[in-house]
């Protein structure tokens, strides 16, 4: 027997509401696992849809930030809130859009020394800022992102990523969400 | 001239989708102006959606805590991050949930302290773990609130609404939100 | 019943000394009512008398810092401290002070963001660090009070009430001070 | 020539009040040397009046906590407050009230492990709480000292004498108040 | 050209000392490389020497405590440090030792949540209070792991493990250690 | 009956290794006393060897940083440990290499206001962000080391004096290691 995937209720697959089950397929489909968030969620059906919607958003969006650079915020937000399922998911995520095996770990370690572009760190620097210090953020901050070589919309990116990730991860927590072990090997 | 409500671009309402737009009339329909959080967020099309799903998702439901609960939560978390948009429009909303002029100050200033039921400070101290400390959220933390009364569903609740705070609180902070000054009076 | 006005004893008005009793009534006479910290701290007539003193020769000085300024470092120290009753008793008097209804409410949840001038940001930035971390305070943070164009006399009068109030907080929390329902309409 | 005892003007002795300079003579009368704090406070006299009213009143009283207990609460808060003019002139305080040598040095780099009694320790762990976190301090903080064996009264002066410390400790960190040379040698 | 692996001069390997280049050899021939910490200490060869003693005397002991223990309590201390190189070469270790390729992204992340004994939660417990806390540990503290059914002996060494370590990774920070590529796949 | 000097065995110096004894027999002849870290350390002999070792290697060297310099730096680093043993011990030791009997209390109360030079401060700053908050070390943070006047050498030393005394202090705390009443006297 294994420890629950959740603290709370977790729906079986075939017990979910069709739009909800064919999302989750879709993903099985493409990853060959079920995340363990997905079933987590969806024992909220409504709030499923809607953090669901909001994640794709931000985090498919493919004008302005890569990928990569998404996945870096993700992952610096979540490892200072030690949200063990994001690190663990994310990490995987991050190593294979920036197709670099080592990356995850060593932007965890610490993203100030992370083989990162110096505009990338700006990038972080900002993201941490509104993770840990929002109420300080002014219009200099914002002007410094920008002087990096950002838009005004990249500049929205990484701040709202940044906030959602703030969400996620204490959403996480909360559960006590434990992280797939098939996220482990991707991307290695 | 007055200050921008946002230090991002803020769309003229007869610019937005339909829907957003038929959204944000029925808010003013039955506000009597339209809170800013609206204009704001809607210059993102796709994450007003999903941030308003959300939200109402947790706010709105009627079962479990009540309207009144929510926006204590609310108001607990929003203080603590200095969001001080959601602790005006929160503020406000409390005291007409509660149907109390003084209750919103009083929370604000020390939620430990306020005019409210011992159980309803258990629902705050878990809140307040979740938003500031939630990688320490334990097993016992949880079997805390259902000691004091709460049902699971309520105790997800309790955590889903702090976390979609600490997102909110944070996405109003980096855009420089400035709160109506219609929330003033409401409910005094 | 009501709840206690504080965890120590209260005296009752006709047993006060006669000095204490004439200045309380001064206030009632003033005010409408007798604010709660007169009949708490009045218990220890000697420290009555040597804090009024000291509150007086702070916050009655017509020189320099208004009385709304004086008012608006008492705010941004008191929430920081989450000292209820001060919020609350110094919250009305601001709204007077400055003849605003929103003002404190604006203030208290983030002061970088009320609408003050800059000049008086930078008053409530030295505030801030007099209260929570004077062991850094140095020359250039005093020089950089001055350099906002406020004199040596204000720049004193800025650390001292902070100083103050960093000292009223931590009685009135320590005595668990509730505020008169009284404040709550003042100024609105 | 030396450094200046503070950071802000200081009045001459023949130039004050006569009730200033007269408390001032009986000081150095009494220590052979007039402690900087006294000349420093002198150039605002309405202050200094209230200043020292207000400590005597807490550190002159003789009943319940003894003379070295109330120095031990200021040694305390000073060291963590960083304090320098205070933790060197109550460290010599401390030496003479409690008759020994090593004390302040030994509680100044950590009460816990200070040689003083259990009860002693109640006494500093409430005083910290006030000095270091007033919004948290409850019922059970207080009924933890009196069930050390502490009267009510004297549970007042142990969070009373650290606010004062508070206050007091902002003070001289914000005027830069050096001390006197003459306090290193007393009571070693 | 690659980055430096440290801020500081790098000997060569034919410049060192006999026994440190002979003590290096060891390590190069039992893992295939040289970890640049060796090489990035030994510019500084007294310091080496004590560095390797004190490490093997706490690492290399094989009473009480097991290997992958040990590593525990590194990589604890290590991500809370912020010490990308240890938590690189630590984790590596671990993966070794605990003959387990994800325990150590699942300890980085949140140790409390990691796939680990009870037992071993309260080590790391007290790891943790050592390493961030230490003033404030006590009696209860140490009795706390032993009635975990940890030896005196244990408990010694998981304080001295976490300081150590809180040594090193000030070292690697200051020197902005890099770690060696080649630790990323070892244990996978 | 005294209080243990430490929480763990203290052997008696007679049961010591040859090597080890001797070495503590130099120190006595010294000092006229056993500093009790000596005996307390000496249960672990292996370690008590690389611990005395290091310490030699960092605190004994005699180019560039003064005896006087490095001792400052382990009283800074060791009060903010509120490291008990550490701030009696080296404050009697840099009262004698300092040649000065006020300096330790000043520069342990708060180093910022003491009287050493700009180029100590700068020392100090750099100190205490490596004890600190290592992982934000940068390379603008040494080059202020090097601006300052120091050289490479000088500016290792003083991170690895602060980074050894973070692990002498964490271990003195772990073990409740308590100071001989003798330093108390010294070097006043």
């Amino acid at each position: 027997m294994t420890d629950p995937i959740s603290a709370f209720p977790v729906p079986a697959l075939d017990t979910l509401p069709e739009d909800i089950r064919a999302r989750i397929l879709v993903v099985q489909e493409k990853s060959g696992f079920i995340p363990n968030v997905f079933l987590a969620l969806a024992w909220r059906p409504e709030e499923f849809r809607a953090f669901i919607a909001y994640h794709d958003a931000l985090m498919n969006r493919r004008e302005g930030l890569t990928a990569a650079e998404r996945e870096m915020i993700v992952l610096a937000v979540s490892i200072a809130n030690q949200c063990q399922y994001c690190v663990v998911a994310h990490g995987a995520i991050l190593r294979v859009r920036a197709k670099d095996p080592a990356i995850s770990e060593l932007l965890a370690a610490n993203w100030r020394k992370a083989p990162i572009s110096a505009r990338q760190k700006t990038m972080l620097e900002y993201a941490t800022k509104v993770s840990t210090a929002s109420h300080l953020v002014s219009a200099s901050d914002r002007q410094a992102v920008l002087d990096a070589g950002f838009t005004q919309d990249e500049l929205w990116d990484i701040g709202a990523v940044a906030a959602f990730f703030d969400m996620s991860n204490r959403l996480a927590n909360a559960m006590d969400l434990k992280p797939n072990p098939e996220f482990q090997a991707i991307g290695r």
